[in-house]
């Protein structure tokens, strides 16, 4: 897809200097953009790269240089902000498949409403509902009894266990698997497990967003829940009955285990463990790698495995650090307080 | 599905307190049971919601409670015994498929047994056996020379490279992988790596359950070995030539590089990395995000990275937290033995 | 597929001794050998296993043993060297189907070459080129605009977003995903998060392998990039914008956060955690289960989280697991300084 400056600066009200008929067709980083590129200036240390940049058309916020460019400029008020409107513009179209393609399996009691996207090779079980503007790539498995709500993008090979239920504008990458069966095992009498059935079901609200291969089990009883705005990375894996609330962030590789509850704008890092059957409060902050072995409270920032506030922990990892030459000086201090005791 | 008080009291043998008509169609903790629910009481600490649950129908242990309920009660010796005798009952009816979907891609070279259930868009390569009674879902790969045992459960997505051999009633959850290449190079001339072929396969006993996107490597000769009754769960890694003994239980998202020995009815905790060619004994329990780079004795008890005895190691961490304080402690040391020096 | 001794003795341009037509269908190590298996012997170490293996047919290093075997023996003058060319050689027929399998969706504005196997319910999008020779197992998606060199090897279930770019000889294992987003969000004024699209691309040179499940993520702008002969394990995140140099070698459930560098021949541990925006040096070696968080010179070996240089990670962890023994030294001290002042 090709569009001009002059179409650009409609589309972000912006005011054209230069030739307005100049052709972008990707876009680009300043430093990096070549002929057909589009790019933006929005902060002063970039400035050096605007007079060298091989960009063909970039965004300005009005007044940033006095420089000249051989690229045409549009110049508006926030060039970020405009260069993420066109950002998300060039995302969409990327993304805008309609109708059915060929080697689909959709029950005939699916339902499917308009506007929908189901790509070859996707299985839609009975009773379950696709509701407008949805977006299923091929490959993907929806089971029996299922809501998938308006607007959300299902990628490749996406797997959802029956009764699941996920909300309006929701994106599962690749591989997501929603709704497998939690890890629940008791002993029994002839000295191996006996499986708990896991008839449960995993609910996600509007707004959420999760990455590549992530694994989401569904409850034992009663429900996972994931609320609204929770944003997942790529390879986590969520417990049966675990509860995440509002806005909270995981980064990649991290594990919750089975019932624990964690608050709203929360921020964890990757590979960070939590332990089942927990709270962890609201705004909670937790370094990349921590440990959780017990409930935390509001607002904390902790670090560590097992996980002290991250203050304490950094301090005496400062310590760990020299364990080496502080064992030497006790060593020093004993032969010392010998050599008194003894000269006494 | 809907069952009635009475239809249940026959399953489970017990005696009807109320209205044997009532009907249920889902299953709920007694704390968060609505009218549709059935429910169970077996442990003296939930009677207290015993008298408000919302349930429709609750198995009480009989002799729990005096309490009145709105509820139809069924009464019966052990009603947790009971409940999950109903949840298995309920779990089984709701994965009883059979038969061949369309656009499945069977080879005339492959064996399949009766009472099978194999999805659309599976594929099941030549000179593969699917026994008896064994579930095949949709979006599954199957390859060449593969044997499945009877009464399988095996979910969208997963993938099975050839020479496969798994048990009778295992269980493999979405996006596991079985059978592909362990991660073998040896440095050559040249200054890269030289792939070594993995011409060996995997073994899976029965009774195994294997959580979603788990991946088990093939050997690089001979058989990576899942002994029966293992539990796998989610995003674990097992490398190519690993053997784990039987009732092992692994928890999500941890990994045992190559031809490292499990013994039988270890408990390994989430996030754990075992390095390869050592060997883990029998009973051995391994802490959470523990490091194991060594062997391991039975029965031992084991935390840390790399892991200690897990009461050494606490004992360590515990101290490990007041290090800043500790240094403060030497320096005060330091500082009066100076001043016992000087003034003698 | 069976082979006579003569038929290997001729591919490996060895000298038998016994019976050359004996017939082997597998490949085995000397100490598992049975019979109609292939093996060899090229260390001294293994000479005792030369007399009681099952092997039919023993590769053997000329010279290194005159003991008798029933097996016939097939004389090199490096056994290991011819034993992998077999391997390799066995390897490869197992994988040499060509030809285009039922249900496939290929469109019509995709380029397929020659000697290509593209398997069931395989999906390739618009204007994505598949090179000479690779072979496309079943239930792969690979979406528009993708370049997929020659000779590859694409198993069952792969993810491959528009755009990827993959060079020759590369091979991708069941799962793996490319080109999902990055987990780019910025905070907005309704106190949640706003998606960065990531319009960026994955760059993936020749020569490279990725295991099982593995997660590649898009860049935001410009390239992920995996440069050549990069060997990737299972379950590896790499975020956006990641740059990998060449030759450098991955272990199992490690992740690299965006926009990190590493440099070439690097070796890194499983369950390795490397933080966003910084360089790693090249030939640089982490030891598993290691947090980093700064930058790594060239030639550096470190541990722990966050990581030291590893003779001094090891020092103090020789002492962190003294520190009890520590601690009560420094109390004695003090006692002993306290009666010190006292005596005075």
């Amino acid at each position: 897809m090709e569009f001009t400056a002059q179409q650009i600066a409609g589309l972000v009200n912006g005011k054209i200097e230069g030739d307005g008929n100049v052709k972008v067709s990707k876009l680009a980083k300043i430093e990096e953009a070549t002929a057909g590129s589009l790019t933006f200036l929005s902060h002063p240390k970039y400035v050096p790269y605007f007079k060298t940049s091989g960009a063909s058309i970039i965004i300005i916020t009005d007044g940033i240089t006095d420089e000249k460019s051989a690229a045409t400029l549009i110049k508006v008020k926030d060039s970020r902000e405009a260069f993420t409107i066109l950002m998300e513009a060039y995302h969409k179209q990327q993304f805008a498949k309609t109708g059915i393609e060929e080697f689909a399996n959709i029950s005939p009691k699916a339902k499917v409403a308009k506007d929908v996207y189901i790509g070859s090779f996707t299985y839609i079980g009975e009773n379950t509902l696709i509701s407008d503007g949805t977006r299923i790539y091929p490959n993907v498995y929806i089971g029996e009894n299922c809501q998938i709500g308006k607007n959300c993008m299902i990628f490749p090979g996406v797997k959802i266990y029956r009764d699941s239920v996920i909300g309006d504008n929701c994106t599962l990458h690749s591989g997501v698997v929603v709704g497998s069966d939690g890890f629940g095992f008791v002993p029994n009498d002839e000295n191996n497990y006996r499986k708990m059935p896991q008839v449960g079901n995993v609910i996600i609200e509007k707004n959420v967003e999760i990455g590549s291969n992530t694994t989401i089990d569904r409850a034992t009883m009663g429900s996972t829940v994931i609320h609204k705005g929770v944003k997942l990375d790529n390879l986590i894996q969520i417990g049966h009955n675990v509860e995440i609330g509002e806005n909270t962030v995981i980064a990649a590789q991290s594990g919750v285990a089975g019932s624990t509850k964690i608050g709203s704008d929360c921020m964890i890092g990757g590979q960070v463990g939590i332990i089942g059957h927990i709270n962890i409060g609201n705004r909670v902050k937790i370094a990349a790698q921590s440990g959780i072995g017990s409930d935390v409270a509001d607002d904390s920032i902790v670090q560590g495995s097992p996980a002290l506030d991250h203050f304490d922990y950094k301090k005496a990892y400062v310590i760990f650090r020299r364990l080496p030459e502080l064992n030497k000086k006790i060593k020093e201090l004993e032969a010392k307080i010998e050599s008194l005791t003894i000269s006494k």
